[in-house]
């Protein structure tokens, strides 16, 4: 049995999700609202799972997981159909350092914790906070662009002609990107990318907007 | 032939570093200094093997690698003596996880263009740059010895009695929340593992200090 404690707009917890549709697997997704209460990560019985108090927490049965590229590559080598990862070493080490590239260099910036400190402890204000946002997001995307630009390896997804865990974490950073108003124009290759994702069932039944915490109002 | 541009006190750089002494593989080690010049990184030359401008990068043979993690597992699996990473799928998710945590969760806020970006554009003084450190590192570190302390499979190291890629990215994490004073007394099972780490000559040979490019004058 598969659960995912999730929160719809959380990036990492849409990276998994997307993972476990393209697996075909059923799963339970538990509603983490991030924002309610002070944040039900912060409470005693989320932080007994995870620690760190992030989102997602994957339940394996017995077996609790945290951080969503170790999540990802876990159900491809317990569930090895269809491959999110090709067989060839440096096309796994690129593969890994494209998902990395997002989910080191460009998404810790920019989530809810850090947008709140910069909020409440160093007083800055949504301007500033927008700036920064773009800031980081527009040049690591920049340079996600010329890894997929300057790659012949680049197919109809990120690597090949098949979603990977690349594509995993590419449509969700865009999906935010698009949601602040960053500037993509000069990014032909990730639109494309992403434009091809979101004809895909799997990545369409992981958007935020479809998941059970998803508000009825989007504007809320 | 294995080349590895690095810089002494990145700690990406210093995770690889560990990995090739660890492997016991030879490499060339060329220096690319983040502050000279306003940064040898942001070369056009360094930016046509790395587009995001950021150490380390690995060149094997015709081939370059960029984001540490990726090319340690790249390591790992073109040279699987002695494994940095265990057989299980469940073992595996725990050291990614791990690594991650401190790659995903801490380092990213913590990383020079960061402080330099509080510094420069928002304007935060050196207090509350090393208030924002310390916030960063205190809390992720938490979460990592929480993750230790609370699961039989840490042993000598954060994962069994060898060491793992986990081991990899915590010494050079501690390393440098030591070198910024951030408070690590609560934190006994870290200490305890980085001492472990310290004892081992392929730690030794990538700490900072001993590296091709570290200044002669350690306070400069």
């Amino acid at each position: 049995m598969l659960r995912l404690h999730t929160y719809f707009r959380s990036s990492a917890a849409f990276r998994v999700r997307i993972a476990l549709h393209l697996k075909g697997l059923e799963f339970e997704a538990v509603p983490v609202h991030l924002l309610r209460g002070g944040g039900e990560q912060h409470t005693p019985d989320y932080r007994a799972k995870n620690p760190l108090g992030t989102v997602p927490t994957l339940i394996d049965n017995a077996a609790t997981l945290t951080q969503s590229l170790a999540m990802i590559e876990y159900l491809d080598e317990t569930h090895p159909q269809p491959p999110l990862m090709p067989a060839d070493a440096l096309d796994r080490a690129r593969v890994r350092a494209l998902a990395q590239t997002i989910a080191c260099d460009i998404h810790p910036l920019n989530n809810l914790r850090v947008l709140n400190y910069l909020k409440d402890v160093m007083g800055a204000d949504q301007t500033a906070r927008d700036t920064w946002y773009r800031h980081w997001v527009e040049n690591g995307l920049a340079g996600v662009e010329s890894l997929l630009a300057n790659d012949a390896r680049t197919g109809l997804f990120c690597h090949g002609d098949a979603p990977t865990l690349a594509d995993c974490c590419l449509l969700p950073q865009v999906f935010n990107a698009r949601r602040l108003n960053c500037d993509l124009s000069a990014m032909p290759v990730i639109a494309r990318i992403v434009g091809q994702c979101e004809a895909v069932a799997a990545f369409q039944r992981a958007m935020p907007g479809v998941q059970v915490d998803a508000p009825l109002d989007p504007a809320t």
